[in-house]
């Protein structure tokens, strides 16, 4: 049954109809409470999350929190050595159970009574409680979990979206990065006063990457496009992608995106929420980096660093791209109407050293920088849509398709979810 | 007639009925706007609130602020010697009169245009004003007020509950503390991150004190329940008890809270809202210290130290800790649906002089730990009940009973509450 | 067609009812949201706002910003050399387009995707989108915007107010002053934790200029009325005012405002929202400054110091005292229903310079405290009319007719603005 009342539900579909075609969002979605609401519900509450690397947690006992919304989540590794997922919340008063972001525990032990639950959330001992009540309907509320790789995907539905076709495309791309025998090298936590469709928008088209990402650019080719690809970036990327499927086909490394342009995602027409693909990198780039080298060893199953890097996205909150020697990973959390909360990773192989094997302040500019160009961008476009002014304006057809693709993609799975 | 509209009543009972017997109060009683505006409205606005202490205005004119809510309360000491209060609103345009949150006044002068009010809140002179206005008719409003041998308490109602039977039993109990020849050592305020409910909660159980609470529980015997009370311990209860009943029978200043386990309060079935008595300390305590050792010279009429600790509390915004040298009051007040300002009085003799006869280094500890220890409780148990994974959980039968009679008390009072 | 329902306006209309004649406001207007949207409605987004001094902007791409609520409007000096506004929201994805408060511009070039406008607001160029759109209709969207006499105004609405008798008072007392000569010595800008009507009925009104201004009351004859102005007074008053008529009379610089109290502003009866005349100022005071004396170099037409001072005042959100060496504006913005922002501006001439010709700490003090004097008085006045306990007191008809004026004119323009 649907949480929203009628007229809401009207009021919404109101709202989704008053999209001109090819043209951005109406005011509504990014300034109405309603909406918001609506968001959190459709696509936080039912959609599969990424929320945190399973290399966080190597040993049993380990675990982190993920706060979406009202809710805190505990990902821990359990003792049979999976992740599990649960709602930090004590079964008795509903006190934190884990007050701590991270940690490690032998038992889950609130601290209010003290009441103990095992790795697995099962209820172990309560202490000064009455005879006649039932222990086993006293665990710790589960919470839907996925480790993919490496990649830990958590949903807080009751019976969440199917999982397994994203599972294999995530799992055979993300495999040979080695996500699980990674370390994170660095997280730096971002508040990005924007709404998290504007910050999804700006991620979805590089048609701002010419001026906005001077770093970006000189790495990449996916921000070029139909009508600027030229004859002579053409014959380079036809070279480089070549190159890159006649050396890497059996190994199963080879570049798979092989035009300018951005990789097509979202998918409305099929409600496709994933996409995992390799990009190919300019000639004299092997990983994405201030000058293009290789800043850390080499990752995962990787034989040599030409490997293009690998791109993985899903909605609502997760996009990582990885070169051969290190991976950065961007989660988004929505923090209120105007706000959103980015967290991110950056990843190098376990055994990696800083000062030995690799250095920060060679690993992090590349997406440090690009990432604050970015959350500016969205600021300023937060600002500029609160505005009565505003009213949606054209995309670009050529540079935009995403930012179309991810518009349709959102209205028609926020239409579909008010109503179930 | 209700400030409610019906949907609102029935909204409100429909989250009291689905409260389960014996369990934690449901998710919108901490979460809901409705809910907090239901609670000022019965519980803020009508009931009798403590206010603070008739010491800190010991002459006529002296003055202190109270704001509740969006409400400025002027207490102050008249002419006549008595404590008045009044909202502290000019009748002409509605500026505070008292700016600053305490003081002493000649006349309240209004700072905005000068209209003067007598101690009395009686307009004496409005300069400037036409003739033909019935200068009796504006006045400071007048608040309830009752000093209770020191302790004042003040009703925003109309008509406020009665008062006679709580003067009686608060200040038969409070006489020989001696509050009205006290004086302020230190004042603390906290902005606790927690609905004022569960501060409340927190208080009515000592189930938390065994790991929480490493210092009260050495002091004291109420955090001993049915279910944990060894023979040594009801032993030791009764010798420490009868002592003291031989001892103060004439003098009325024995215990008279002799079993382990806190005290019954508040009453679901009676209304009783408040709740004054004398409970043991441990044998070696004569005061609630770090070392159990006196700090400060004996207050009031206490002819030695041996005279347990004095206890008070009414609801929804007040409890006191006395021992035979000094006092420990808290005073709640609500500042919105996840927030508590408590304000924490400690009490000397008005004698006692701070360096000579006292150190705050030893006055403060024993409450100001245990109080703190408090509020990080009440902190992470809102964080906690936010979760929409939040169901209510069983009481301990045992330990927890004056939580549950507090639920019960609140949501009998509620229900009456909004339909009146 | 009203942006209210039917419920709405019936609400604000029982508020208006609600308020006893020649008293104050009752408590809704100073605390209830739906209050708070109709004045934007009603008065923030129709009427004309004072946006700041044409001087800011002295060339051709000069610009600076004006935020309204959630709108951001750039005012900007054009190729033609006159005072163009738009609204800062790019056409494309609705993006800031302007980031910076104040500059200079060759386009207006939205910092996302780089389309660029002319600085009379047409699209120019918008690289990268597909052929078929129209150009034409992607212009940034413009505001209407008059320049007084150096004096900038806007309004937000489609079919704003007639300007054109605001147009000719202000221009004809403004000209001598010349503020399009001058130049911003200072800017100071506050948050005043108050309503803006607060604001204004403090504005209207010198009945607390006695106690609460010091400095002002020095210098000015308008704190006095007819209740206490006594014989002496007057004949000062008299001789000053035939001085000026005497002297000024050619040159149209005499004072016109030539009795105790204010100037009767605004009018309910004509719904007038505008005025400017010239005032006296005492003897031995030529300039609005601590001693009186003339602190900068004289402005605009001025053939020596003795021209009294001149006033102007719009509604909603402007007034200016000038004397002649410097001028000094005020602009309020709403900025929430207890906060308003404030942004002052103190002027000379443009030649002259800081250090040889003026110094800001004989420029800014008689202002700056007496404006600063008034901000506490806001607050304290919002923190009581806060209270449950307000209600509307009665206003002095001898001091106060000009809060009654602005409280009829603001309760008339309101009923009418909400069903429009």
């Amino acid at each position: 049954m649907s949480t929203f009342t009628e007229t809401e539900i009207a009021k919404i579909k109101e709202y989704i109809q008053s999209r001109p075609e090819g043209y951005g969002l109406p005011r509504p979605f990014y300034h109405d409470e309603l909406v918001y609401r609506a968001d959190l519900e459709v696509f936080w509450r039912r959609g599969w999350l990424f929320a945190g690397h399973a290399c966080q947690i190597p040993n049993p006992g380990d675990y982190f929190l993920y706060d979406v919304d009202t809710d805190s989540i505990i990902i821990a590794r359990g003792d049979d050595g999976a992740v599990k997922a649960f709602h930090n919340v004590c079964r008795h008063r509903g006190s934190l159970v884990c007050v701590e972001p991270e940690g490690h525990v032998h038992r889950f032990i609130c601290p209010y009574h003290q009441w103990a639950y095992g790795r697995d959330g099962r209820l172990i001992t309560y202490r000064g409680m009455q005879e006649g009540l039932d222990k086993s309907q006293l665990g710790l509320r589960p919470v839907h979990v996925r480790d993919v790789e490496g990649l830990i995907f958590i949903s807080l539905a009751e019976t969440p979206p199917d999982f397994e076709q994203a599972y294999q495309e995530i799992a055979f791309y993300a495999k040979p990065q080695g996500f699980n025998r990674a370390k994170i090298a660095k997280i730096i936590d971002y508040d990005v006063p924007a709404n998290w469709k504007l910050v999804w928008e700006n991620n979805r088209e590089c048609y701002h990457c010419n001026v906005n990402h001077p770093q970006y650019i000189k790495a990449n080719f996916d921000h070029y496009n139909e009508d600027d690809t030229i004859g002579r970036l053409a014959l380079q990327l036809h070279a480089v992608t070549t190159r890159s499927q006649e050396k890497w086909a059996k190994l199963g490394l080879a570049v798979t995106h092989t035009k300018t342009g951005m990789s097509e995602f979202p998918d409305p027409d099929t409600g496709r929420w994933y996409l995992a693909n390799r990009t190919p990198l300019v000639d004299g780039y092997v990983s994405e980096t201030m000058d293009g080298k290789q800043v850390a060893p080499l990752m995962g199953d990787y034989p040599d660093p030409d490997v293009g890097t690998l791109r993985i996205r899903t909605m609502p909150n997760f996009w990582n791209h990885s070169s051969c020697d290190h991976g950065v990973t961007v989660r988004l959390t929505p923090n209120g109407i105007y706000s959103t909360k980015v967290r991110m990773y950056w990843l190098v192989d376990q055994n990696a050293e800083e000062g030995r094997d690799y250095d920060l302040e060679k690993l992090l500019p590349f997406w440090q920088l690009t990432a604050e160009q970015d959350w500016d961008i969205c600021k300023n476009a937060q600002l500029g849509v609160n505005s009565r002014a505003y009213v949606p304006g054209p995309l670009s057809t050529y540079k935009e398709y995403n930012v179309d693709r991810f518009l349709r993609w959102y209205l028609k799975e926020l239409e579909k979810g008010i109503s179930e």
